[in-house]
């Protein structure tokens, strides 16, 4: 089992390295070598997990699908009666992320700019999240919270393309780190119409405020490896 | 004069077959023999022009960015009385320019993506478009178009982030074609509160029907080649 535990480990480490070697410099800029040098893995190991750049590549992206979807799924489960307020949370939930995760932001800047060379679509993480977003519209309109005749869909796309285009901006702007106070400007904007529910300023601050802080910034893969290591332990005694 | 001409005009090919190029495929994977080819010219005289990859970047960056200032300034020169007419009418024009200009194209995704190999900053176009907002802002404010209370700046950054998302996602999901369509649905929902100018959904359809094809989609480098020569030919008689 040892042998496991430590495979497991290594393939998460390569995966983390690789997170912060190409948000920071992008798929093509990134050798594999330095992803190897930054995972402090022999170069032979990493290649041993992932034969190919955009086998790496692909791993990060997969794995900040799972980091978002997880803290997305965590938003469902708190049960809030206003599907307005989940949106407005999952947006702090995601800032936070992009802020304090490298694989995150590594995947989203993958998912845009190397979308040639990995072979992956660059509208399906579009069409993913509009899909989400219509159906927290769904609980708004089932709460009461929507004007009438707003088309779900085409909400769902401004809600998506709005938040898109901030991350961008906040992106380029400061390094994503004013993301929280951007976004805070925009709900009020975006839901001052078209939504009946409490949506000033004031109330968007406070969730903002409140839910950006509740994701723990440790990947996925790193938790993997702990309770595999943990189980595998267990099972060896 | 005839050889003037003919570099004036060689040089705009380039530049609109670059365009073409890393609309396409971006900046690294396209390879300078492409453009020499594709714009029909010896790399010799590719060289001669553009000593390197970068300057051909920059080139287009540079061309891209007079192009769509002028589209701004043309908007400027309509002297409407609404500032959010003229903003939306800015934006049917670049929605215009994206979708028929492949420089206009290139000049976007060079901007975003290749930062680190061209040396530009990422943060300038945002920041320039932020300010050109801000004034049509002020132009609104003084025609008495905006509520009360509204921070120019925080507004024009959220218009600004919106538009570019739309951008973004028209782009992933329909190759920009849909774009116009999706600012229709952007507008009356971003100005619906905090703007008390006819934003309704027909009168911005109406707006972007009408100045989305008021725009010559030649380059103007290409008309600079066209008159230069004819101003050649004229001085030459």
């Amino acid at each position: 089992m040892a042998r496991q535990q430590r495979a497991i480990r290594t393939r998460a480490r390569i995966i983390a390295a690789a997170g912060e070697c190409f948000s920071e410099s992008g798929y093509r800029a990134t050798r594999v070598a330095d992803v190897a040098e930054r995972a402090g893995a022999a170069l032979g190991t990493l290649l041993f997990h992932f034969p190919a750049k955009t086998d790496i590549a692909n791993a990060v992206i997969e794995q900040q699908h799972r980091i978002v979807m997880e803290a997305a799924t965590a938003v469902d489960e708190m049960n809030s009666p206003s599907g307005i307020q989940d949106i407005i949370v999952v947006s702090a939930k995601l800032a936070n992320l992009i802020s304090t995760n490298p694989v995150v932001r590594a995947g989203l800047r993958l998912s845009t700019e190397s979308v040639e060379d990995l072979g992956i679509s660059s509208a399906q993480p579009y069409l993913d999240w509009t899909r989400q977003c219509v159906q927290l519209l769904e609980k708004a309109r089932a709460a009461g919270e929507l004007a009438e005749g707003i088309d779900l869909e085409h909400f769902a796309e401004v809600i998506n393309s709005a938040f898109t285009g901030t991350q961008f901006m906040s992106s380029a702007v400061s390094g994503s780190s004013d993301l929280p106070e951007r976004l805070a400007r925009l709900w009020p904007i975006l839901f001052s119409q078209v939504v009946k529910a409490d949506c000033t300023s004031e109330s968007v601050q406070r969730l903002l405020d409140d839910h950006s802080t509740l994701i723990d910034a440790e990947t996925p893969a790193e938790e993997e490896a702990a309770s595999a290591i943990e189980s595998g332990t267990a099972e060896a005694e």
